[in-house]
């Protein structure tokens, strides 16, 4: 058996796979004719759906380091943020295929720590590994593709929002940033200590996708525009808004911030945490940004994960994005998310 | 704007793409809802079909060395080599996802130039851009995702040969890897200036995907199993015949190998190049090996490029790949195609 042979074996034992044809989850779903093993993935359709496909890279030295992050962290997250822009649109996730490149002194613990990750989070959101391609390299190198599926003529774009439509964050912001900065500082064996930091820290490490929360979102019919929060929510507004062709008008006070306990601040002191720059310019958190027409708010109660839901401010028509601070005063919202090619 | 929205922009602009939605090429083929801009890629499935879906790597240092490899090249082979998995399967190629990691001091001209061989490659190959994901990194990573079409219940496996069944090869073998010879040992100068020599260059450069053939012998339901030689006859051969749960007799003097003109064999005599060595463990030709029932043989006559077609054997019960040798005697057949993995 060739080398290359051997760590697909070893993936696909390790991973949910579809080896040969598998049924995929759902009554109405689509069907792997054929999953690993050939060429490529074979699929068909059925039913009245409409399919979503979206890739996303996750590298060492510039999204995870190999030293910080526990390699479980890496499996589990590499898959659940490529599968996030899925739930962002409303679409149920399906199928997957892995990109993999691995240095050849990596060793078999980190492996199968990575793949237990990705198999959890594989389980968590319902999809299937259904090819791939391994290589060599000398950092960790992973691109992942995911397909979703939708309702057909359901899926949510960006640019669906209108002035007057109620801004949604789908939880508190700012937390998987927290998380990062706890990490790096090595705090991250006394933020496991304490509800509100271990929730920070994994919501860096094991981010949550709220991919029921988007699927009933669709189904209900309820939203007008909708994206995932990776890059901060002074980054991903504006793309809503300039999608929209519309403005924004967001209160400071409504934005359900990260929680740094007072006790904990002490030690924190040092890093000078501010909640709030942590919930507009942090990036990671993988929450939902969604636009309600403002009749469909009530609608809005049997959501997945209501109480967490915060109406955070309102689309305007002029096309700027503003922030309402603690003293009444709007100002222009700065773009400060991540992104990884700013110098 | 962001830099990554500036990069982002530059790909839409030189590579075919489909931003917003867009209708992708063939009377019957998807839909393109949405493209490039938003969260993922919505993709309306019409007709019968079936979709064929998979991912390649490529690698600077591993797959390409930017000293060596001209930047179109770069761009073309690893949108072809990704491609080529959907026409190992009979599809017809339609969309693609690229994720791109490039580093921080990368020029603009080597910019420039990977795209437009990357649209060359798109145009010949008839895909259109529909997404993907950017980020810095060390080095060049490129990962591509294609999205493929077939007749619903018609993409060839590797699985479905039988004994008795004729294994023909789609061109020349060994010419991709005669190439990077050329290249490597500083006579691609020279080489340009010979025929054969040039055709091989152009192989390893710009590799001719087969996606004619392997359509036209879906519909005509003519062949029993099929996969494209990425990592030589010796090992994708064996990879056919486990799928099918057979073997294999070829006969060495009906390999087609690549030409090494007499003229040029003084220059080259240092190198030892072994035309039916290259043949049988030259990696990345890109041409297809197929199976053909022998009552099907007859109707390959009007295949695209059906001159170079070349019968090499025949599918045996025995699950064993012999070769037999220019004196008439089989052996076994080692593999010792390309492999990433292989120390």
């Amino acid at each position: 058996m060739e080398a290359e042979d051997q760590l697909i074996d070893r993936i696909t034992k390790a991973v949910p796979s579809a080896a040969g044809g598998a049924r995929l989850q759902g009554r109405l779903g689509p069907v792997v004719k054929m999953g690993i093993g050939d060429d490529a993935a074979i699929i068909v359709p059925r039913g009245a759906s409409e399919w979503i496909l979206t890739c996303d890279a996750f590298l060492e030295g510039v999204h995870f380091l190999r030293q910080l992050h526990p390699a479980d962290s890496v499996g589990y997250k590499a898959l659940a943020r490529a599968t996030s822009d899925i739930a962002a649109m409303g679409g149920l996730p399906r199928a997957f295929l892995l990109t993999l490149a691995l240095p050849d002194a990596l060793d078999g613990h980190w492996l199968d720590q990575f793949f237990a990750g990705m198999k959890r989070a594989a389980r968590a959101l319902g999809v299937q590994l259904v090819g791939g391609d391994t290589t060599k390299s000398p950092r960790v190198f992973i691109s992942i593709t995911v397909l979703g599926e939708a309702p057909r003529g359901r899926a949510v774009l960006r640019s669906g929002a209108h002035p007057g439509d109620v801004i949604y964050a789908s939880g508190r912001l700012g937390r998987a940033q927290l998380g990062l900065e706890l990490l790096r500082r090595g705090f991250a064996k006394s933020a496991r200590r304490d509800r509100a930091l271990r929730a920070a820290l994994n919501q860096h490490l094991y981010p949550q996708i709220r991919v029921e929360l988007g699927a009933w979102l669709v189904r209900r019919r309820i939203v007008s525009a909708m994206l995932d929060l990776s890059d901060g929510l002074s980054t991903d507004l504006p793309r809503l808004c300039r999608a929209s062709g519309a403005g924004a008008r967001i209160d400071s006070r409504r934005i359900p911030c990260a929680e740094i306990p007072a006790r904990a601040a002490g030690k924190l002191r040092g890093l000078r945490l501010d909640p709030l720059q942590l919930a507009l310019d942090g990036g990671e958190d993988y929450e939902l940004l969604f636009t309600v027409p403002k009749p469909n708010a009530a609608k809005l109660r049997g959501a997945p994960g209501y109480p967490q839901l915060a109406a955070i401010g309102e689309i305007t028509r002029e096309q700027k994005v503003l922030l309402v601070d603690s003293a009444g005063r709007a100002r222009p919202l700065p773009s400060r998310g991540w992104d990884p090619f700013r110098k």
